[in-house]
């Protein structure tokens, strides 16, 4: 079946792209207003797009009184955040910082988290996330009505317990985001299976 | 634990931003060179970043010679490509695709797939797939070593089995990419959570 997105209204379209890009990864963000308010709330549009530098980028759309969101603003600003990944056991107070807040109330406060700090930017990261990746903004880039934020990952926090020798991490399974309106995905049925080589698809074949 | 991507290698910083940005939605993109071959590779640095207009971006990087992957070749030289998503059925053609194939030989021929028109664009789309997208290139940005394509999708082609009533896409798994090197997950564990409101959430705290 075709579907012809200059023929379906936003919503449908919207719908469509998110129920097919599937699984996405959650960027649980912190970011900081001029008042020095932690901002806490996840986004789906995010990826890794780097390594050398180690660059990801989020995509933040607008609230709805039409204005870019509050991670948007505060990136803007001050040119910080940090991307924490979203376990199960932090599904709900994901859920919660999901809500649409007031500017001046904290999804930290909402949720009863607690933060700790960063090590290279001033934002705090989400104290129980086992895995949190300080960010550096980069640069923008207008798409329509999101802004696209790419940042540099200046440190890594990963949980002890998930790290073994050589940077191996060991059963790190953060929920994946799936269609709209609100599904998700564990990401603990996995396997493993190797890239072959050219050269031994080429002996394969013979 | 802290770790410092400015005192990693190159490869450890590869191996970390890959284990711990997860899942991540597979991007499988067919291209054109400029003698008509279609090229099919695998892209995990992908997602969905705005609706209006629709825009997705993958990030591509260098080949073992240091230059530019076919895939972002093709795409500067035409502006054209199809993110093909990939279901389990798909994994062993996507896993050859994957190989370093020289660039005169195409993977749809070594994968033994069947290509399918699209309707914007020249470039054809896996016939088998059960979802594709029509991308036009909207712009591109160096990022190191990566190249960031934003492409716009202008057109949806979904199976006739996955379309319920209103754009609602049922029983669609494609595949997650997790950890480096090799690793995958299923995305059939799933639950529903609607997002609360901020109304709900200060009447259910009072």
């Amino acid at each position: 079946m075709q579907i012809d997105p200059s023929k379906n209204t936003v919503a449908d379209n919207y719908k469509l792209l998110t129920n097919l890009v599937i699984p996405r990864p959650i960027a649980w963000v912190t970011s900081m207003n001029a008042d020095g308010l932690i901002n806490l709330a996840p986004y789906s549009f995010f990826n890794a797009v780097g390594a050398d530098p180690l660059y990801i980028i989020i995509s933040v759309g607008l609230n709805d009184a039409g204005e870019l969101k509050d991670t948007g603003k505060n990136i803007l600003a001050n040119g910080e955040f940090v991307v924490n990944l979203v376990t199960e056991d932090l599904f709900d107070a994901m859920n919660i910082s999901a809500a649409d807040f007031p500017a001046d109330q904290s999804e930290i406060d909402a949720t009863q988290l607690q933060t700790a700090s960063s090590t290279q930017i001033k934002v705090p990261r989400v104290e129980l996330a086992q895995a949190s990746l300080e960010c550096k903004l980069f640069n923008t880039q207008t798409l329509g009505k999101n802004t696209l934020i790419i940042g540099q990952v200046v440190m890594f926090h990963v949980a002890d317990h998930l790290m073994g020798p050589r940077f191996h991490v060991n059963g790190f399974a953060p929920l994946g985001r799936l269609g709209s309106p609100s599904v998700y995905c564990r990401t603990i049925d996995r396997f493993d299976i190797r890239r072959i080589s050219y050269l031994e698809w080429q002996q394969k074949k013979n």
